[in-house]
């Protein structure tokens, strides 16, 4: 009776401040930034609540989908689970394309990658390691998912190369967008269906073909709270996907006049502010399983995120371009972003080639990131 | 007396059929590609006749290379196979260089490197791997290798960043030569007298200081067919001389023609077409020992040719290239080739860092390589 | 009796000509440079000796650091051994920022790094692995190392990357000194706090959390000599600091002239003559322990001083020049420090990720410094 109470009040408490239950405190944002897009308040300060209330948004779709791919078996869970993985940057994405703010979308992806390479993992590994002598992770999976990354990565800067030699120029990074000629938008396509075979490719690969080295056994503790339903998971979420879509709009439809107000380029707000939120709930809980010494799982989050990004979410939205927006979405890069994802790759293959990191490597790939965040910041 | 000739027969449809011998019923386009020539035929049908004429007289050159190589003892036989392991791609540039092609013996040189880690090493993990977990190989060898080919590939980048900075800037890819200033040829001659140098060094290292790296003992499955005597050896190798030498001149003089027919840049044809026809026979028998699981023997092939032509061929041009032709080739590279093969030598470093493969980084390569030709496509 | 004077007489000549005693050789320069600069004697010659005067100064500072290091204990001997181990380069490169030679003294780090990176650690596995199948070290503390350098250089890029997109350029390598906008110059001043703290960081790595890594046990032969007491070693430090400065003063207030009568660019002067000079004494050390097959020291010794400069010289200079000079010093490098540092970073990382070395490898570093060298006479 009594025992019925304390024990859901204290269930909740420690949901709400455990690693996966902390984004719902952001919930109360979702309707501030409804009311105050309604009320037509100032861009900076719905821009900012809109930001914040998207993080638990695409923590519950996350969740979500977790549950559904546990409920589905390992082939269809784990389709299902890398592919939504990054359902939120998509929707952001989305509407940002719908808006005709391509060179913000290219700054997401590109940030994206960056976060999860050299601020996800730094953190982790920083965090994890700070009272340990090192921590090990499968080096065999986190290669190969490095390779997948530093292959999609060529693929992305090829119509860059391109531009250079025989275009116009790389975008400059204060544009909104630039309708490059036929040439590269036909090259860029016929990359992005390079890179989507690729992916299905590594799909088998992971699911089928060589599916003990991305799932090796987990004990009960890495599941973070009780399962859920099929139904209810599938209600979550249609729930979490027009919320995330509704945040999305709102976010999207403030950055330009915000990013002015608050005095920071929208390549900025591209590139750090909207690729952390879209990539929150994912942080945290890379960071989690570091803490707890799972640097497998932990490993995996960071790149398999920055993989999936390059590999899927960047050439569906070069196809999606195709119908949505004024014109298609080249996928030219501008010198920031190609540089920056060059070295970031980079080091993520030596940082990960030794199956080992110490709390000095986390910290050094936090040094890079600010290194990238000061030199954007100045653009 | 029966068996005689019906094992006669069913030997010559074997060999023709195996590893080795398929090259050979291609022998009928050399004197169809003569006859053309003579009778100033088209020059689209010319360049396709003897491209395909050309792969078995490099291939024929090849066996009889190996075979005197094989007769010689280990010191001298290694120094054969290898040096003249790549003589039907120097044939083919001499005769280009002559023409005053100079971009397109460049792009051939760079097309030759990204075809054998990329196409080569790509499509004998891909077939290799295909029924298998994973396939191992030596990876200190290949270490070895790929170093080597990274070292030559800054040595070749060196007078780019030089012309960048300094000078007039890197040759158009559609340029048929750049006449660039003395500083620069000088340049070029030194980095190649470097190259060299380092070669011969790798000969002493790979023959003689560290033999037992490179030659591992093969069972005689690893011989493909009957030893020849070294008399044959000579003939054959003369012979192999001679019609590799006629086809490249039919090849290289419709080459500037038949790329504005068929509607292709020169470049195109030097990156992609050129470089596949020359080292048409070493593609396949990397994939013959692919699929027998001799991946030590794969690798090496792929690798090891991409270094040798970074090493070798590459120099030896540049040096001819003071006596032959209108005016020196120097050794700066377009944007595109320079793109490509920092890229190429880096993921070559990655994939063997590891000394296994899968089927999935074999699609990979070849994924990279689908990108860089859809790029070179569009020049 | 009679075997005090010849034991003495025999320690000096042995200790002259032993690894750590030769640069005393050529301790009369540092008179002569001082006699030729008051007699306004040509830049060249002063130049000549002063350059040859520079080293045993820099040698006894080194000397003095290591003996006071010893007699400190394990942290604060560390941190001095670590932190003093580059002084001559920074104070050369302090007199140069005083003349505003900005470009010489980026050149000069730029050089310290290649030197180390290419010269020193290339000699050393070429002589310690002539007569050997091959020399192994730690790959945990090279790599860690490694990953510091390359994470330094992403640092040092940012800025680089910055002006390319958004500003005026990289200078040009004839330039003196350029006065990049405010926003580069604070761009500048925060990647050096950044690396500063990375330093700091790595120090407490290295000498407190993971010391174990870092300092292997070593025989007493590591020991070149006899140990001195703290008095002498302060006294001896106060001498050479003295003795640097001096020597580093008429160095660099002949480089312009002398440079231009030999014929040579400043730049090439600053990357290569002045990177050889001031590191002269560890480069002679580094060869000493390779001959004896202590590769860990070796290895230690050429990637650690190039991570120094990157993270400890380069900022501290960056920082010393808002105070020194007509302007602050950006660190935007051109394109050659550029190219040279990325390509030697991706080297050294390649070169120790196995843990292992053969003469071949040591030659291959070498060729890579000629072909830079030769392509840095040509600027």
């Amino acid at each position: 009776m009594t025992a019925g109470v304390p024990e859901n009040g204290f269930d909740l408490r420690r949901f709400l401040l455990s690693g996966n239950g902390w984004p719902y405190l952001l919930v109360p944002f979702i309707p501030i930034a409804v009311v105050l897009e309604l009320a037509h308040a100032s861009a900076t300060i719905i821009f900012i609540t809109s930001a914040l209330g998207v993080i638990p948004t695409a923590a519950l779709m996350g969740r979500a989908t977790e549950e559904l791919a546990a409920r589905s078996g390992p082939g269809i869970g784990g389709f299902l689970n890398v592919t939504f993985g990054n359902a939120p940057e998509l929707i952001i994405a989305f509407f940002a394309l719908n808006e005709g703010l391509q060179e913000v979308v290219k700054a997401s992806l590109i940030g994206s990658i960056l976060g999860n390479i050299l601020l996800v993992m730094g953190a982790a590994m920083f965090i994890g390691g700070r009272k340990r002598e090192r921590q090990k992770f499968d080096r065999t999976a986190a290669n190969v998912t490095a390779l997948m990354l530093f292959l999609a990565v060529v693929a992305m800067i090829a119509p860059a190369i391109f531009e250079l030699v025989q275009g116009t120029g790389l975008p400059r990074p204060d544009a909104k967008a630039v309708d490059y000629d036929a040439d590269v938008e036909k090259l860029s396509v016929g990359v992005a269906i390079i890179l989507l075979i690729t992916y299905v490719a590594g799909l088998v690969f992971s699911l089928r073909t060589h599916k003990d080295l991305f799932n090796p056994a987990h004990g009960p503790e890495d599941h973070l709270a009780e399962p859920w339903s099929v139904r209810k998971s599938v209600i979550m979420l249609a729930i979490a996907g027009v919320a995330v879509g509704v945040m999305s709009e709102i976010l999207v439809g403030s950055i330009t006049e915000a990013s002015e107000s608050i005095g920071l380029s929208p390549f900025f707000v591209g590139v750090i502010v909207v690729a952390i939120v879209g990539n929150a709930a994912e942080h945290w809980v890379a960071i989690y399983f570091a803490v707890r010494d799972k640097m497998d799982l932990s490993v995996n989050i960071a790149i398999g995120s920055a993989a999936q990004i390059a590999l899927f979410a960047a050439p569906v939205l070069v196809l999606v371009s195709l119908f949505v927006g004024d014109f298609p979405m080249a996928l030219v890069f501008n010198g920031f972003e190609l540089g920056a994802v060059v070295l970031a790759v980079l080091i993520a293959q030596q940082v990960v080639a030794e199956g080992e990191s110490t709390w000095f490597e986390g910290l050094q790939l936090l040094a890079v990131y600010a290194v990238l965040g000061l030199t954007f910041y100045f653009v």
